[in-house]
């Protein structure tokens, strides 16, 4: 079932250790296939380098097991979440990668500070608020979802152009096309997390980009006018 | 004697430059057989890639070698007290890993600021008070451990909840239910030492994380309502 | 067509991941052959891994391609302005290293603060002014390069002598002699944006490095009077 | 001539890009057979990939080639300049490795803040004074000598107590009683420089550490009461 995107999954988990995104098993990747509403999704607590595609789990929408004899990751109704909210994205990835997490524990937005933002986030990366006694002591990883979905919809901010947030007090989420495209952002997101920090550090006052400047970049690789690439 | 022990011990203490948490020796993994009550630890100033199973030494509670022709770890009575006044671990490990050092060389425990720090330590981790002259001059490893002990028991802090400490201008010691564990535990209080640095830095009056997540998380990884894993 | 000017542009390219310098595709090398006015540079958005002699791009100085079946990369308006206006200059290096980028995205110089600097860059590292709507809006990267050639023509700056710049939140250029040459000033600009941030903020008031050694270094390593290497 | 002291200085020549403490030829480390009054020092500028026994180069105290085909480096009246003074160090190593260096170009000494620094420097780090003029536009190198014997001896620091030394807007020197032992030294250095940094920031008021736990840890690895390692 799903063969070709388990496959993906399953590349796309290993890959968090190969860009240095994950200590031990802290990050989880998972991809949906739109036909069928399923969604494969790494295995609770597995170390990556014992991973195997039997490993990896299908679950539905509303996060029923439909094939797999592991425990799907911990944060499977999250991802879920995202999935039901965000129509056009195909892989959703969590890490606690350190810069991000740096971020999300100072519970702060990324501003766009440079073009490597731009090229990928239109705009600051956003930070949720903090969860009520009520949502942790629920459901709370899908709550969790839901504080992001909330993030999304109050700024106004398009997933799409946006494709990832910080968890306050917790860590990155971000997405994209399919499982190796929401890994490729991940990456992206901590880079600027680290930029943006030292930024400023360098300095204080630094206001975010200029709007023209990030549109320009944005653009220029985003949308039916992007030229970047071949 | 333990041979299973000893292959755990030397596992766990070649780890420590996998995870990048020593410098040439500066590091040490012992572990122990509650049955027997005898402690298999790391020789002093070895280096770890010529380091074999015969170079192991086995000592009992009190420090007396009962096996080896090395000389033990020069930290070995600072592993001795921890065993012999924490009972339920099995493991331990002493490194100036770069990070937690800072914080032990700034004199300030490492606050709970995120939920990866919550998953493995149940509030901030303590750092010592100073040492008195005394203590350094007199059995100053054995002093040590104390130090380790009175910071737990004044605070009313579990040992199995907290399973890590900052001692005071000097570095991190680190247990868990066995030598492996006991290394796991080493590596995530580095990487918190990192984040809860930089946080700090972005977001210089940043609070503890909220009560109510710190449970969450610690508590859905540990105890009799865990669920994360297999 | 330029076999050798290709070997070199391919490799000085392949450097780049090697060096650390870059993130994805985050960067391009080019080099240009003088006597025909050839430029070779990398295509637009090819993984490193993949990239061989034939996905290079050959164009003329106005930008035409001459060769190749791949488009060139988005900068290659800015690398040919550069070669265009630095008569010198046999190669030119774009990327987005972290700490080069995080003083672009500051929008500050890098002061010359010690002898790693002098020994390559005689004097601060300038960065750009921001560009303007219109100039962003226009031939963006043919604009980006004409700022940088403002920069140093209004300060009167040898680009010889300062073999680098900072494009105001954006990211570095270097070049040199030739592909190899400014890959390895490329690298040594990420070195000194490094210790130039950290060195202030040990030190916030610290002061340009005093001119004598400045000299001493740069001109013990370049010049007719030069006497460092063999 | 001098072939296993040869080796033992290519060895230790090689060791410095493995222990991350250069970035292309910017290191070099030499030896002295006492009896003799020989020095073998690294040739100036030769990538450390290619370096042979060959390539090194033997110098007499007072500078003049004795044996090889190679200009040896450029720091060798540096090196010659600490053999003279300081009898009893055998290998001398120079880099610019960055933390180091970083407190170098803020022109501060590395204060001794934990156990770490106290096993290798007794004390804090010094940093040189700034060179004058005359002494930047004379013999430059054997000057820089010269300023790191004078800030020893007006300190009344002993060379055997404190391996190393910052100069002023330069980088490291660090010596020990072989050329191994000197990149060791070199090793610790970088290492102290970068906790020192950020315990500096993370707690900016800290005061050196307790005199009594510099001298515990300093005298249990070195002099005759020493009781660290076999």
């Amino acid at each position: 079932m799903l063969n070709e995107l388990k496959r993906q999954v399953l590349a796309a988990n290993l890959s968090l250790p190969a860009y240095g995104l994950v200590t031990f098993t802290w990050g989880n990747v998972s991809a949906i296939d739109r036909q069928s509403g399923l969604v494969v999704i790494k295995p609770s607590g597995i170390a990556y380098e014992a991973m195997t595609l039997e490993d990896l789990v299908v679950v539905d929408l509303e996060g029923k097991v439909r094939e797999g004899h592991r425990k799907p990751s911990s944060d499977t109704a999250t991802h879920l979440a995202l999935y039901r909210a965000f129509a056009d994205i195909g892989g959703v990835v969590h890490t606690h990668s350190r810069n991000a997490t740096i971020w999300a524990q100072a519970g702060q937005p990324i501003p766009a500070l440079g073009t490597t933002h731009a090229d990928y986030f239109y705009g600051d990366i956003p930070c949720t608020r903090p969860m009520s006694e009520a949502e942790i002591a629920g459901d709370y990883e899908g709550e969790t979802g839901k504080v992001i979905i909330e993030t999304f919809n109050q700024a106004g901010r398009d997933p799409q152009q946006v494709p990832g947030v910080l968890v306050y007090s917790h860590g990155p989420f971000a997405w994209g096309k399919d499982a190796a495209d929401a890994v490729h952002n991940a990456v992206v997101l901590e880079e600027v997390a680290i930029m943006a920090m030292a930024t400023r550090q360098l300095a204080p006052a630094i206001a975010p980009m200029q709007p023209e400047l990030l549109d320009k970049h944005f653009l220029r690789k985003h949308g039916k006018h992007a030229y970047y690439g071949q």
